[in-house]
């Protein structure tokens, strides 16, 4: 193990943390640390109680997508089934719940792909994304301030659309890239 | 144009805005909003300036990374040189001077990969993604409270820091997808 695998490398230690914001999803926080050269800094930090996303692909070898309104972008955007996590809730299990809720959609099989970290410099949100296949469709049942419509593209559309910006977020761009390198490879 | 590439598509119309929050880097809102259906809903907002991220690959084909501790996620992580932009600040000007701030390198070419929203149900920050190359050794010259360690690492290297989580932010986890897909395709 070499130094740099210290995962308190430059730790910032917190000399005080003042509350700002207690939302229904997100909370603020303002904390002062002390850095590594012992001056002191601020850091606005928000909690999120995570989230997951899922990959799935049809038996006919297309993803399930959803567009709905982003209100923090002010347009809709074509994304991959996601949703945060519910309290005590195993990513898991939200990973089935959300892609049935926002596709209608169960799963035969779904696995973790990865999970990563959408905005480390000022968020502790994470998106645990899996890949989930033998897909048997159903009745969607999006949440009652959810808005969406449900398409299923091959990786040529899905790659269309992030050129003309229709899909433009991290997650759903990472799930693409992962399809690809997956067709091209054999694994993810 | 197909109606789902309605950028409006269930819009949802501001009803109130109520400021929360005034950071250094970030701003917080939360917003009264009119659904599709009629009903109400409220949103909260992360404003944040945009930022920019840098692939930079060495001539002996290695990515430059940097391990940093990030606050919010209370541990070190291992990415890819990025940094907010300055107001009034032009992405790809801000790619060439976080590149040499955080690594010391200046760039002979650089290139826009991609824009992508980080987290668009809750925030807007948009990460600019360029590729650079025909790179210069230099000294850098880190903000004063910015404390890192730089490294160049391969393809292989950057997939095991993957694997044991060394790296897991979505930025640089797309920046080496993208790094795979081109060697596998020859084109990002």
């Amino acid at each position: 193990m070499t130094e740099s695998a210290n995962p308190k490398l430059f730790e910032e230690v917190t000399i005080s943390t003042t509350p700002i914001f207690e939302g229904k999803i997100i909370s603020l926080q303002v904390d002062t640390v002390k850095l590594p050269n012992g001056a002191t800094a601020t850091r606005e930090l928000i909690k999120h109680p995570g989230a997951v996303a899922v990959l799935a692909l049809t038996p006919d070898d297309k993803m399930l997508v959803v567009e709905q309104y982003r209100k923090p972008i002010e347009k809709s955007q074509i994304e991959i089934p996601a949703g945060k996590l519910d309290a005590g809730e195993a990513p898991e299990g939200a990973a089935r719940r959300e892609l049935v809720e926002e596709t209608g959609y169960t799963c035969g099989s779904i696995r973790l792909l990865s999970s990563f970290y959408t905005s480390p410099g000022f968020a502790d949100e994470i998106i645990h994304l899996y890949v989930a296949e033998g897909l048997i469709k159903g009745e969607a049942t999006p949440d009652e301030d959810e808005f969406l419509t449900l398409e299923a593209i091959t990786l040529e559309q899905a790659q269309a659309y992030i050129r003309e910006q229709r899909i433009s977020d991290a997650k759903t761009i990472m799930a693409v890239q992962a399809w690809q390198i997956y067709k091209l490879t054999g694994s993810y």
